[in-house]
């Protein structure tokens, strides 16, 4: 792909009447290039068991022909007709909840073997008729796929297996699980009960893990089928979402993007997030570095909000500030949902770039003149390659492992809330970080690498934190960290287990905090703030404390300590606190790290990376509804939009919600 | 019927021991002259399949007629005996929650023919066991019918049915529900899916619509049977009851009590009230102008609060407030639920007018101060008959389509706040009014026309609001009205869909505000507000702005708007706000429509009507702790329940909780 | 037993490796003497079926003598094996909320054949096992056993013969229980519906009273098994648990504990309760006086908190204060639940004395210090005999009467709110009480009897209460006692129901009260306060009122009454209002009753009893975060830890969660 993606999803079946060449047009109008279409529309593909029709398809494909659209074709899997939901009684996924019904989307159990051949035959239609349309660059397997909890008989009777290959000696799997404990043990692989009343959490946890393996096996068998048809020249992606807090909020429990983009060729995934006086940037962020992390390269944003949502109706500048917003993060595209919105059933109020009344509106407008930009600038802003000097390790089973063990008060996403915290933080000063997982086994090329609440843990993970440190790395693990194995058996020495040689400090006692206030000690002296959730009663070794409890009772204790420990230094954080105190924490250690941040902070944001002529691209962004000034300090640069010369030290003003892409010269 | 009806649902099968002499006794004391028996008394009627006993019903008629009390008769439908429950699996309604258990009444599916069945031979051999009986003056057909969510077999087989009477083609049923998407298209009827998993809002809107109809549909047939029996002057009627939210609030979802009642004589219903410091009569009047809407007549209060809940105890004066309040909006009759406090089961801590000792209380005494007024002053308040120069327009569509798409912070009752925001407004301004339907084909005779939020409407509907401005109307209408059609299919138009034209305003965007202020223009001038819930983003085009927002990205946009179109006014108001601020529109623009409001506003309350022998009865109420005071500018009246003259002009104060009754004299 | 126990709960089945000798060294050296095993193990003890492995129990038990260390064994039925869950499809309780899934504890139905069939077989065998094990000193059966909501089909079949056993007349059945009322009635025992569906309170209570047998029924059963095995010297007992608010509240609702504690030779409990700033020994002052209440002797605490749950870890020097504040109460044992924290499973985060690292903690540390001084101390501490001249009347019909029917704003534990607010006040003040329920049939020993919310009683236990008054008692009687009969029928006269006579009140209205203010009067004039959730308007008919209500329309009424009767004195409270008003009513009451209460109140709290050696001993708690001082003016004493004298009269100072055992030497 020479030029960056602009467009929409595009459903000609869910049209009231036929607007396929208005619409066309309108999209041409706004310089979009691409629609992504198919996903969802089984029913209308096969109306009837065996019985195609691709009207809608073949009209969508014309029609991109015709005005020079690329099209993005959707497998239709993730949504069943009604005539298949008919044809088993175990094509609907039963979960904890008991059997689904009829209605919703990704309500099957993509273990079925019925589903399954029924999944099969329609890719393998579709892509035959399809597969030699020129308009079509890549193929995008089924959509926002998981595994809708299935915990149904095929389901249940593959983690048997998936526990029997793990362990061929009954007592070895019960002693790591704890099965002894409220008289659960198995002692015949034939008495296994039902998952689904499990209150073991290692037992419940690794039901999740092999239920994202599920969702790895499921996408790989579908990349293997599309790639049976597909040109060369064309690419496979998927749709990956992420844990939802009425937005993207971040880590996917239910998937192991990791594993599962392997399959692809290149990542996708959805992003939508708070508008209005609530756009931070935030997850638009820590989503797409996430998204970037997954084939460690560009990614495509597949959907984003246009209107989106009632709260999401976008201030007049804010469509463009996102769009480049998401483009800063290493995002090859911007790519609505929807182009227009829908007239009924569930998301008529999810907004697309239309309203329902199909009109031109403000929204649509500001597509347009966004849509010109990066068609005049976007060579420039293409493929842009990000040289992060700082990385976050995330971990699905530590996510897991806290959604079963939640810190307190945070109950619904301990893992993401932890992991949010520090990367939030690391967002606000202005650093820019990778996203790393547990099968990386490689940390050296990071000088500040940040490990939130890493719960669960092989023991390689930790030996391997603690060689970073050991090597020169700067590491920052935060509370709850090397608690347990990757089975989550609470590791039976001192803690935080395997960590306790580079931070210099342990703890085996812990509690939740009512009126602890911390104080700052050494380079944070003067720094104060309050604890939340959790705290660990640290005792320092060779370690340093950079905050400490000051509590009558706690007072003995640190909450944050700094250790140097080979050529590293190493920063436990034992407890959450303010997002203040945590910044003058996280500035001081990126400094230790060598790293330069700039004088500014959020919300004036600094995103940069080099295009592919070998400039270095430089974003600036005011997240903020007050004007914002900053000093331009780096080489002598164009802003690009305006096309204008920016010398290096001159001062630049941002408008409320305003931003300036400058390409440096030299 | 020749006087006002005065009692109180009697249950001699509920007693803890033979109190019925007395209690007729106490009754009389009271000079009440009803009592409402049988409802819910099933399984003491026929003990056994086909064994009938009346010997409690036997025993209350014998001492209505020795009393002379008049008696209610209900059908014992609504609660069905134990035994029958076993006849068969599907008595008992199968709903989104699975099968219903047998103990609470209202649990049976009312298509089921088994219950059927046995229904209609409970009710013809009650109706031919008492059809002589001198004290019967009426019939109340089953008691608060729902459907009670029934989604048995027999309901979704009659459902498809109905759908196909509805739709010969496949084709436009899958394109008027937008079926298409999430692959939901049912393309053969026999691949129909269980409609409790449907995610389609209009799919699930016309289930409901359909379950009002068989609400319907059951009482007609009850009505007919009953029909056959009952003598000429005896009346058919219903317990309607409304929208409940811990009391009475609104239009009922579940049933279109305008359609139902057609198969009635008379129009009954219960109004539950908060009292104490929280009585404003406002649910009093809005419940009982709908019941008054049902026949366009007076109507019954079958069940109302004496002691009630335990919040509700009515201070010392409010029993008889209530009462009057009931009468001053055409209600023909004040009955309680219930005589006695109930020693056993589920409300027993409902209240009646006698608590659990049977003594006399202060409830008691003031219900015998009012026995008394009814029976000297009753001919005088009898039949009252208003004429109303405003209505207001209510929908069970437009209320089911926003308990599908509710306003933002208002999810539980979208529909009913924001009628009752509008209705009570007219209600503090003493503007009284009726109630209309979808189905009233002619608004001409009002000068004033209020809908709410009616988001879904036929196209004929939303003409006529139309004509109605055209000619002269004035015509308030308020946010999302207009929105979709009648199987809540978004109109693919400029919004608000036919209403463009007479309120010569559009809008294509909205949103949830945040501190997004009002700020009034011309007729209101130096009014503020403060915009809550949901804005649409209105453009005037040839009306007036009066309110905009007051916010650096909405203030371009206006929030009410009132147009001169063809000989009439519309006013659009898109977006909620305080009451104050809704009182000043509504009160301006009342004055446009040529209404007279008195100089005093709620807690002071008007109300007035024209008795039989023509004479003018003005009902004034104070609803507050606080003596209130007004001057009388009606020409002269007497004081009815004190017998003193009062002439124009003079002052009157009333006592905190206090009223008068006036009737004029010329 | 001639000492106290010292101890915690010991699983060798859940370790993740062999630590039993180290272990056992550890606990010595905390001076431990008794660990507490087996109990939730079945799964060890029976890997399949029939196939039995005594290794873990072998194991400890060896330790445990050659460390001569106490055994309590617990059968192990409270857990089933996976093996077993798959015998039947009845063995997992079948509730209201359906069937249970296999993997909790106490999932089981209790009532069902084939569990008691396997129960019995491994009871048999594990008695048959360690009967001749001299470590041996009692055995617990089962644990927290409740009924767990069993609704099955055995159960509900048990249900009707123990109706039918009650009544043999289904009329007088129907009667009592008010069937009548909405359709229910039963007039055939083979019509009786499944009772989950039940809305009559009466049978729904009814229920909850037959569960209750059902837990009584089965314990005895157990008791009866194991008493044919276990030798003359070792007792039975039970760990029974109280109603639970994330800690041990009060009366437990599943258990009739008195009834159940008839098989047993020593009541045993669990109580876990708040610490760090919230521990104030209320908990362990109410649950501990049930317990003690049950046998009428001394109890042993079978679990309580080390570590415990992460907001219990407590302060430095809590855990001692801890374990003397249960001792105070008459407590014999201290034991902890658990010896070591668990790796894997459900409750890993509730902590034991270790942590998950088994090394020496602080708690532990201060348990080895408390374990020394038990050993030095504990023969004067022993058997501790208390003579409290207060009682408690608590009553498990009332308990489940006002979860049927909950006070206003407290509908999760009426009852035990009700209580505890009572019972707390007594605490505050210094009154030490006992716990009495409504089969004990002589209240005479007690000056002061205080009776909250007895909402469903006998008449023979009202009828008490009015002699105790009439012969010279003084009764507390707290709002809605006397309201309904044992079956939850409502009294149908004046209420309080044969109460009105001692107490020279009565009452027929209630409500809730808003901005409703309380105002002394006579002995507690000056006092105000403010009516909480339920208000009476009591009319004092031979009574004085302590206070009234402050109010334009209540303040005819009473809120609290003094009625002197025969040669006693009844307080009837009608009403909830703040600690501190209710502190002064008790406090002046008590003085009435002739108790001298200390100078001191809350924090200070001052426990005592008579040793084995008939010497008084007297515990002083400042459970608080300041110093506190107080004069002892007992005789003469010994402080017994610090082994120091004490003078009549001394000014003594307790530090912040301080504590003084003082044994008087006269």
């Amino acid at each position: 792909m020479d030029h960056l993606l602009f467009g929409a999803a595009y459903y000609d079946e869910y049209m009231p009447f036929d607007r396929i060449e208005t619409d066309m047009q309108m999209m041409k109008k706004a310089n979009m290039n691409v629609i992504r279409i198919a996903e969802s529309t089984w029913s209308t593909l096969e109306p009837q068991d065996g019985v195609f029709d691709f009207t809608h398809l073949d009209r969508m494909l014309d029609a991109a022909e015709k005005y020079d659209m690329h099209v993005i074709i959707g497998t239709p899997t993730y949504a069943i007709p009604s005539w298949l939901a008919k044809k088993s009684d175990t094509i609907l996924a039963v979960t904890k909840d008991g059997p689904s019904l009829y209605g919703h989307r990704q309500n099957m159990d993509i273990t079925d073997p019925t589903y399954l051949k029924y999944a099969e035959r329609i890719i393998r239609t579709l892509m035959e008729h399809i597969k030699d349309r020129s308009c079509i660059i890549g193929y995008q397997l089924d959509n926002e796929t998981k595994h809708y909890g299935t915990a149904g008989k095929h389901a249940q009777e593959l983690f048997v297996s998936y526990l029997k290959e793990q362990f061929s000696d009954l007592s070895a799997f019960n002693l790591e699980f704890g099965l002894d404990y409220w008289s659960n043990r198995v002692n015949d692989w034939s008495d296994f009960p039902d998952i689904r009343g499990t209150i073991n959490g290692s037992l419940a946890a690794e039901y999740e893990k092999f239920s994202r393996k599920l969702v790895t096996d499921f996408l790989t068998w579908q990349s293997d089928l599309v790639r049976e048809y597909k040109k060369e020249d064309q690419f496979i992606t998927q749709n990956f979402d992420f844990e939802w807090h009425d937005y993207s909020y971040g880590l996917q429990p239910d998937v192991n993007q990791f594993e599962a983009a392997k399959c692809m060729d290149i990542a996708g995934c959805d992003i939508y997030h708070p508008s209005q006086d609530d756009l931070t940037g935030a997850e638009i962020n820590f989503c797409g570095s996430i998204a970037r992390g997954l084939k460690k390269s560009n990614y495509l944003i597949l959907e984003t909000e246009a209107q989106g949502n009632l709260e999401w109706l976008p201030y007049p500048g804010q469509l463009r500030m996102q769009a480049y917003s998401h483009l800063s993060c290493g995002a090859d595209s911007v790519m609505y949902w929807h182009w227009h919105s829908i007239h009924n059933s569930l998301e008529s109020y999810w907004k697309g770039v239309l309203s329902h009344d199909f009109s031109e509106n403000p929204t649509y407008l500001e597509a347009c003149r966004l849509g010109a930009e990066m068609k005049t600038y976007g060579s420039h802003l293409l493929h842009l390659k990000k040289t992060n000097r700082a990385a976050i390790l995330v971990s699905n089973e530590a996510l897991t492992g806290l959604l079963m063990f939640p810190f307190k008060g945070r109950e619904n996403s301990s893992y993401n809330d932890a992991a949010r915290w520090l990367a939030d933080s690391l967002y606000r000063l202005n650093i820019e970080f990778d996203i790393l997982n547990p099968a990386d086994t490689d940390f050296s090329g990071y000088d500040l690498l940040v490990v939130p609440a890493l719960y669960a843990a092989e023991e390689s993970v930790l030996s391997r934190m603690n060689d970073y440190v050991r090597n020169g790395g700067h590491l920052i693990v935060s509370t709850r960290s090397g608690f347990s194995n990757e089975h989550l058996k609470i590791y039976p020495d001192m803690q935080p287990h395997g960590l306790t040689d580079c931070c210099g400090m342990h703890y085996s006692q812990f509690t939740a905090p009512k009126n602890v206030a911390l104080k700052g000690n050494g380079a944070l002296s003067g720094i104060t703030g309050t604890a939340r959730n959790w705290i660990e009663l640290v005792t320092p070794d060779t370690a340093e404390t950079l905050l400490s409890y000051d509590h009558p009772y706690w007072g003995a204790y640190s909450a944050v300590t700094c250790n140097h420990y080979g050529k590293g230094l190493a920063c436990y954080i034992g407890c959450f606190f303010e997002d203040g105190t945590l910044d003058a924490l996280v500035a001081f250690f990126a400094k230790e790290a060598g790293l330069s941040l700039p004088a500014f902070r959020f919300p004036l944001i600094l995103h940069e990376g080099t295009n592919e002529n070998g400039k270095k691209i430089r974003y600036f962004f005011n997240y903020s509804g007050r004007e914002a000034s900053f000093t331009y300090d780096a080489p002598d640069g164009i802003s690009l939009l305006e096309e204008k010369p920016v010398a290096q030290g001159s001062q630049i003003t941002l408008a409320p919600w305003g931003f300036k892409i400058i390409e440096q010269q030299a």
